[in-house]
């Protein structure tokens, strides 16, 4: 029946997952938006997947992903736009077998340029496979969408 | 004093209590813009009560409610707009006497269309009595109001 | 590493303090909207210092505080528009060794009027030093920054 999320537990003793993973995505799109590269990078597992709309081939390896990040920063910055990442409405499900977690969210894009009123630039749903490593959280595997594109 | 949101007791031993309703939320958002009609009214009680800002009356139990968002969902796909509920904000009360909760909750409307910047379509307050049955958080009343409107 | 958000320990037993903090920052952003002036000041502490990026010196004191958002709601009120603080992707760091806990979260304000679209007026960042009083959370200090200015 369900299509559209990862399985869960309502009830479940699982308050110290969701609250975890919920700081863990709030800290990583700070990252994001203050072109905290290498930072953010360090977010994913060493070989962590992006597959990000904007381009055709997913991202793979934190040096991959540093880079990325940096450049597009650097042309933001330059042009004096600010970006935020807002992640809401994310349903956490639960542990699968390997201990991973599944978590589907959505994430509002939103740019503003000085002096001029915030946009809202994009509509993006975000489904991403996160374990623990090291005692922290980390991205595997994220695979973005975006509402405008097909 | 408080006559915009439940009671509550902030420190008290509530995190799971949150955290299952937060996903709840999230999930049942999920399910309704991916127009999973059947399984989004399964997130009601049988009887539910849904008062939407669009309709004059409310709509009860869960074959009415399925109806609806099949409707709109089939409207909405024909002209190819996407439609995402954020739901942010929530106040989550303590459980009242008869164990439900209740709940008020910011939602914004947005609307994407292809090749087109997302919208703020409407911007919600979501109050919702919440209650626990087969071990799932369901929805017994929910009242929608917009702010364009009075 | 970490310049843009508070120490954390991501799977630490936090699971109450996040919860905590996410229903103090939804019902304190509920009350600021409806314009319980008195309730809303009463969620600083008695001193509490309070930085917007509209005035060019912080406020001070629940007096001043609840003054500055009597007025600011009466003049909404008078022009008949709703403003909607959305608070998300709160970063909720550790316990600080005095007790208190930095927050850096996102804030949507949003303006709507009646039989219009809702308009997204700015886009903030939200810098908190929280503390326990009384069993209740409040804000020591509050920093906001928008990000149309410099």
């Amino acid at each position: 029946m369900e299509t559209v999320g990862p399985p869960y537990a309502p009830l479940g003793p699982d308050a110290s997952l969701s609250a975890g993973i919920q700081r863990f995505h709030a800290r990583q799109m700070h990252l994001l938006d203050s072109g905290e590269a290498e930072a953010w990078a360090a977010t994913f597992t060493e070989d962590g997947l992006f597959a990000p709309p904007s381009l055709p081939e997913p991202v793979r390896g934190r040096a991959a992903l540093a880079a990325g990040v940096r450049k597009a920063h650097e042309e933001l910055a330059a042009e004096g736009e600010a970006r935020r990442h807002l992640l809401t409405t994310a349903a956490v499900g639960d542990p699968e077998p390997d201990g991973s977690v599944r978590v589907r969210s959505y994430v509002q894009v939103v740019a503003t340029r000085r002096d001029e009123a915030p946009k809202l630039l994009l509509m993006c749903v975000c489904e991403d496979v996160l374990v623990v490593e090291d005692g922290e959280w980390r991205v595997r595997e994220r695979y973005v969408t975006r509402d405008d594109r097909p």
